[in-house]
């Protein structure tokens, strides 16, 4: 007898999010669904994790093949509660961070929340792979991506990833797209990045705002190309960060301080 | 006339941690300083940012050479406020974060705020360094770094590092070093992390918690092997997290979603 896949769905854009609740209605039709999100919006929160705040769990809807429950902890949190609370030893078979309402590729791979979903799945040696759209908008329309999400999500499930490798799709805010293109993070950085206001009590106060600069804007191998072209960006991402090539060139380091 | 260098350091544990403020001693014989950190304890925070929170700056101490700021916000946010609001336009010589109480290699460099301070600093094309102790207590012995310390740190200030490569530092919990070995990152996985707790009001909640395992004990070129036999480990940590190998194996893809 076989046994339907089953989902793990988190984000960081809280569990009402519409990008969040039209990926589990995408996905309904091939797995059961386990959604275990933040109570509210948890934008920019990487893999953060809650060392010193205690955790709660509400389940906050039930039906044949889907539960729903939020967090008042990260993304992070949400992936590491569900599999040690809330499945009774299973495994699933896929975690899926998303649809998150917002671009995630780049440098932003380092910030995103839906990424921290992602990545701590992948510690997990569960395949995961992220889906993000870049539109902010709370009403972002989702729909032309679901072709694509359900048949990533499939040859996922089918095939698995290899071990210590995670997905990074992101989709550009068109609705007709020209194709995939898995491909590189492009270099990019942020810029003018703090707003200064001034409160009326007299104190100056700080928003985190900023604009990207892709740095390399010739290059036609990265997501960003790919996204600013009308492509589907799928960035294979690793949890392994060494940089093997600085590993040779610093073995100098060695003798120079046990000297 | 010859300026001296300008190191700006942060950190995850709070400006006034025991870690920080030896970092500031073991360096200022060498290097102007500004500190830019958390008013309070930030473990965990990887490379969050503040997205909806309103941030400070309060300054906190100032005389020749040393400024040392407090903000509101995490890790990340301190580095990008203080390039912004608290440089004049100069660019620091190197971004320093640490000295953390306790150990962030392996996996942990994807959840240390430690890293996300040295992670931004090296997407604002800065050359950056994490000191990491492998020692979670308050009053941490710090004194067996010092010449470590000192010492790669001049040398980064020297040679630099290569663009977008940071170093993870990460020294064992013990007096007298074997030597340095630069490694690469360990594979690990974080076990039993939840503690489920009782309320008195009838509710339960959980700690995050857990135990670090090796997954790879055998292998004797990574992080975990040279702390655990007494050397301190410098792992060269990359921005760009593209898998190469994955990128070939899933160029399929393409045709596959297109069609």
């Amino acid at each position: 007898m076989n046994e339907r896949p089953l989902i793990l769905i988190s984000n960081d854009d809280g569990y009402q999010a519409k990008g969040i609740n039209c990926l589990v209605e995408m996905l309904r039709p091939i797995a059961d669904i386990l959604v275990c999100a933040p109570d509210s919006a948890r934008s920019g929160f990487s893999c953060a994790f809650s060392a010193t705040t205690p955790l709660r769990l509400i389940k906050r809807h039930e039906e044949q093949g889907l539960q729903v429950w939020s967090s008042n902890g990260t993304p992070t949190d949400c992936v590491k509660l569900a599999l040690s609370q809330l499945l009774n030893g299973r495994k699933p078979d896929m975690v899926i961070g998303g649809i998150n309402h917002g671009d995630n590729a780049s440098v932003n791979t380092h910030y995103s929340g839906t990424m921290g979903v992602v990545q701590e799945g992948c510690m997990k040696y569960i395949p995961s792979v992220a889906f993000s759209l870049c539109d902010y908008r709370e009403d972002a329309n989702f729909d032309p991506m679901r072709p694509y999400v359900v048949k990533i999500t499939k040859q996922v499930l089918e095939e698995g990833l290899p071990k210590g490798v995670c997905l990074n799709v992101n989709f550009p805010k068109i609705t007709c797209y020209k194709g995939v293109r898995v491909c590189r993070m492009s270099a990019g950085s942020w810029n003018n990045e703090i707003t200064v206001c001034h409160h009326p009590r007299g104190y100056d106060y700080y928003w985190m705002v900023g604009h990207y600069n892709n740095d390399e804007p010739e290059a036609t191998d990265t997501d960003r190309w790919a996204l600013d072209h009308g492509y589907v960006s799928i960035m294979p991402t690793r949890i392994d960060v060494t940089d093997y090539d600085t590993l040779g060139l610093l073995q100098g380091l060695n003798e120079d301080i046990k000297g």
